[in-house]
């Protein structure tokens, strides 16, 4: 899955066409630079790596997929990416996972990896993920790279099915600044090395591997989150008896997005009436504030069209003083219910964003 | 006009039941509370602050017009306000814009006045306006409190026609940083002491006036965002060539809301790619990048599809430096075109918000 950012970079250009025309092989990855709005020159650049690693690695160029993250709109270095491809090939290992999730971050401060082994009908079965990203965080699918991984046997349709419903969960579900990155990419691979047979849609194995796959994808993106630029909070912002899906994700993104929200969240201020005008501007039609209510955590805060009797700044300020909270807004209206996952914004996000590049 | 937030404050229910009851003869207006999210107890203390003025004033209370800035969810403390009050009427003045232009203000750190004098068809007409807003500035109508008069003589429904042109023109089209108050409001008020008769809607003594009126605007809207939170850039960005003006406005807020477009712009960093992708999420339906010209200025960085040969680092550089400067994008689809006035996204907007209330 790619970004849905209509200027997407080279490599995704060159990904797509490549996982057209041959199954894949090896992924190249590389940070520092997009390759995105480069142009004519940034499509030979990418093919240009493409097909030097295809050269050593004995495989046609198409089964090399590109990725790449970084400054946009510099022309992509080809000269430091083939001369360490010798490198890199001599010293490709089954568990280098921690090594490559270290070697794809930017602005990154952690690397961000999730594994789960289960059972599938007797086999022993791996799915196991990295993934990179900090700012520019609002995938669509996901301004991120992830790559996922499992020896599960599947057929490729169902496979792409899986990975339709995870990243509609997790990385279509995460917001740090609501830009969306030209370069989002997410792969799942499956080996087939488990000596199982694939799972048909429908059935339960194949529930428990999308499930799983799902869990990988959650916890990947929810790193990502919690390593936000700048990011001293994890949010999560849930929107319950929505009329659908798209108005609850309507007033969650609203939320997530407000610099006023974000920037109370960082100071600890229970400044809810940022929140409370944040869902009356999300725009959903016909919303009336005598049916809302607005949680934090436990606490209650707004409800009957005005601040809950019972609440106290103490008890507001006691959830806004965690790492961690959940705003909860029930509009009342449906039975619809989405959450988002968000950070704070702070001085040290303008700081990265205001460094990064100079 | 009022604020489009679907959670509008007590004083603003109350403004546009009052003004459906009489014409008005005095704006009430307050600062250091918004009323909002206040419930049945808020639209209660407006009434009684309306009442005790009007029972000062020798007027109907439905002839006050209430306003309040400020923290959203408190009471509103009705006590120090009904306390001022005989001061206030004591002191009632012509010539009293400026003290007024100062007592509205909140996180503002400069008044905000306007003023015109225009002749038509021989008689001296006068426009003079006020504002205050500095964050969560989003207007739609206008995040703010704005009051503009004019002793011009005008129907009232051909001055609500020239107020919503001018607020188009102006108050909808800044923004600082995306959050629509519950308090917005804008008020035109044409005392027709002027001895002239009332222009005619197309004719071109109203077109005169109108255009003044929307000047008026106009320059109160660019001093909000002069003195935006945290501002220390005032930066325009123009559309051009899109297919309608809504898809138009759609990429030029998407640019001027993105986080990282307005660090780059605080920083003086010309990373011009923020600006790129920014357009490319913006949603527009078919958006060509080979199309798709962007400039600082006069210095054009984006042509065909990739960095314009031409462009250099240095003068880049130099268009960022300045303490004004437009963004321009040219989609290459059509002829309507538009553009919002924003600021930069400074560690003093951060500071300013993190610090406010608590």
């Amino acid at each position: 899955m790619f970004t849905r950012n209509a200027f997407c970079a080279a490599p995704v250009v060159i990904a797509r066409e490549h996982l057209k025309r041959s199954s894949p092989a090896c992924l190249l990855v590389n940070t520092g630079n997009a390759n995105a709005g480069t142009g004519a020159a940034g499509i030979r650049d990418a093919e240009q790596c493409c097909a030097a690693l295809a050269d050593q690695m004995g495989c046609v160029p198409a089964a090399v997929v590109p990725f790449s993250t970084g400054v946009i709109g510099e022309p992509l270095p080809v000269e430091p990416i083939l001369a360490g491809l010798p490198d890199a090939v001599a010293n490709l290992s089954e568990d280098g996972w921690a090594a490559a999730a270290t070697g794809i971050l930017t602005t990154d401060t952690v690397p961000k990896g999730a594994s789960r082994r289960i059972s599938i009908n007797g086999h022993s079965v791996t799915v196991t993920g990295i993934a990179k990203g900090s700012g520019m965080i609002r995938p669509d699918m996901a301004t991120m790279l992830a790559f996922i991984a499992t020896d599960a046997a599947v057929q490729a349709e169902d496979l792409q099915a899986c990975l339709s419903r995870a990243v509609a969960e997790s990385f279509n579900r995460i917001t740090v600044d609501g830009d969306t990155s030209t370069n989002d990419a997410c792969v799942l691979v499956a080996t087939g090395a488990a000596a199982m047979d694939p799972p048909a849609p429908g059935d339960e194995h194949y529930e428990t591997l999308c499930a799983t796959i799902s869990e990988v994808c959650v916890e990947l993106a929810r790193a990502i989150v919690r390593d936000g630029e700048g990011a001293t909070r994890f949010v999560t912002v849930a929107v319950e008896q929505g009329v659908n899906s798209g108005e609850c994700l309507q007033v969650a993104y609203t939320i997530a997005h407000s610099p006023l929200v974000k920037t109370a969240l960082f100071a600890g201020d229970p400044n809810w009436g940022r929140i409370l005008a944040a869902v009356g501007r999300a725009g959903i039609d016909g919303l009336e504030l005598q049916a809302v209510q607005i949680y934090l955590d436990e606490v209650c805060i707004v409800r009957d069209g005005g601040r809950a009797p019972e609440y106290t700044e103490a008890a507001g300020q006691q959830v806004m003083s965690r790492d961690e909270l959940t705003i909860r807004v029930v509009l009342g209206r449906g039975a619809s219910a989405e959450q988002v996952w968000t950070c704070d914004l702070s001085y040290d996000y303008v700081r990265i964003n205001a460094e990064y590049r100079t």
